[in-house]
């Protein structure tokens, strides 16, 4: 590693978007952002070329704004979809891609002529938080990243805990009711199924048809089938007492997941991210209290529950720490 | 630490017994075991004093069997109930003993005149498993011990994982069952109200009144309130049709929550103990079977599910392990 080293670049790999950044090495603002939408569906082939120009012009802005040179990059952290072997920088396989044991990593690295590191992109979401955002004064911490699934990342002492064969951490898949719904991933009660984006529409909407009041249909013209998670947390913002009980039977169903990690794993903070988190104290004042409701004091007076503080960036920032930890020794 | 110290003392004390025995510094088989009841409803002094005399004549045992001499004894490892305070070794509350914020490492460390650790119960029984039983050649495990209730340790690269404040690895108290029946910890759905010993013994009771044909009420005299768990796997090894029924929907419930483990830790090993894994391949076989079913392949396929090598001493050994860590700086 050259000592000259300023940055490092940041790469979000999603089934939605593309994030690209760069962090100053010692941590800071993310510097020459870029998102694109992946559009998967155009093939492998595609979405590296893609990533590839994002990165490239990611750096050409960050040096040409720092009049810095291409030697004091230090290299590239990559997040993508898992599951993933780490050690061969190699996404085994990712539905949403259509991507099987794609040597990812080592493609990017020759392509850009820079160093490279691969990890799950919930863990770096996880790292993220914890490098530069809501965890930063903490050791061990559990992000839940709450979109179209659950992403999950466990940070132990300072580093993503991986587990046996990198699949750690799926804590969307955690089982909240044994004979519950079918989830995608093929168990069944998973959280996912009940506290995903998706997950929270369906059980709006389920209401609304049963008949429940609410302005949730005006907001969509009467049109149902457009209402996302997104809907639901708007009209609860704008006081419809319907979408606040949704929030709050998700802020019940996503608390008995937290619970059981409170208990299991006795973090000092959890980490919540994503669009849901926007409903504020709507979702978290219900979420605290039945965490505290179903976990053991000792851990849970121990655990703060709290909004992740890197949105949109987090996965870009925690690529990068994970580059910093591989190459440089420490974060 | 003497260099001369050859034995290490281990205490496992439960609720319903406290077994003491000396453990080579070098690992080896349990010398000078000793088990008796708690009898905790005599108070805690009696139950000092009790341990304390347990102490001492596993000592005076194994030191007259070898010619030894009190110096080579290294020190004394207790496993207890928790919650516990390690730094200050002091148990914070233990209902099955009515102690709170009880100095048991100390009190027991002055009175013996050799240095003491106290680590929980259910921890040092993985522990155990992991020093010298079935997890001996792995890093990463977790065990359950089916009891009364279900405790639960995880073992992180050859150390316990505490968590923020001593209290990770409930795992009994994982939720598997949102909406589920109420558990004695104040949460509800925990699996440990469907696959403790109690709770398999309930299930076998309501089904039996439900007019199930079985020999389980033979077994009994008729007497379905004298019905343990243990006399279901009895009635399924001889071939009870609605026994094994039993066995399998315990195994089914205990491969939800196992499930959730090996998604959020995807450990190398689950090692499971207490009197259900007398069932054997009954128990195993179809939890085996539901935790592929509902976990990652990725995560699944690398972990052993097994049975405990230590059925007895597990606890004894792993207090001794934590000793020699904290003491002797590995294990």
């Amino acid at each position: 590693m050259n000592s000259d080293a300023r940055w490092i670049v940041g790469v979000d790999l999603g089934g939605t978007n593309i994030v690209t950044g760069l962090l100053p090495v010692e941590g800071g603002e993310v510097l020459g952002l870029r998102k694109l939408p992946t559009e998967s569906s155009r093939g492998a082939k595609f979405v590296v070329d893609r990533m590839i120009g994002m990165i490239e012009t990611s750096i050409t802005e960050v040096l040409e704004q720092n009049d810095g040179t291409r030697e004091q990059i230090a290299g590239i952290g990559i997040g993508a979809p898992g599951p993933l072997h780490r050690e061969s920088g190699t996404v085994i396989e990712t539905p949403n891609l259509g991507w099987r044991n794609f040597p990812l990593r080592d493609l990017v690295a020759e392509r850009v002529g820079l160093p490279a590191t691969l990890d799950n992109d919930a863990n770096c979401a996880t790292y993220g938080e914890w490098w530069l955002g809501a965890g930063r004064d903490v050791d061990t911490l559990v992000g839940l990243t709450l979109g179209t699934g659950i992403g999950g990342g466990i940070v132990l002492n300072g580093k993503i805990f991986h587990g046996a064969s990198d699949s750690a951490a799926e804590i969307g898949h955690m089982t909240i009711d044994a004979n519950g719904r079918r989830c995608k991933c093929g168990n069944y009660g998973c959280l996912e199924a009940y506290a995903s984006g998706p997950a929270i529409a369906l059980r709006a909407v389920e209401g609304l048809e049963a008949g429940s009041p609410s302005i949730l249909g005006e907001l969509v013209g009467g049109e149902f089938g457009r209402i996302t998670a997104a809907t639901v947390y708007e009209a609860a913002v704008q006081g419809d007492a319907y979408a606040n009980e949704c929030m709050k039977e998700t802020a019940k169903l996503l608390g008995a997941g937290v619970a059981s990690i409170v208990n299991i794993l006795n973090p000092e903070m959890i980490v919540i991210a994503g669009g849901v988190t926007s409903a504020g104290e709507r979702l978290f004042e219900p979420l605290r209290w039945e965490v505290r409701r179903r976990a053991f004091r000792s851990a849970s007076e121990h655990c703060r529950i709290v909004s992740a503080e890197l949105p949109g960036t987090a996965g870009v920032v925690g690529a990068a720490a994970v580059f910093k930890l591989e190459h440089m020794g420490s974060v």
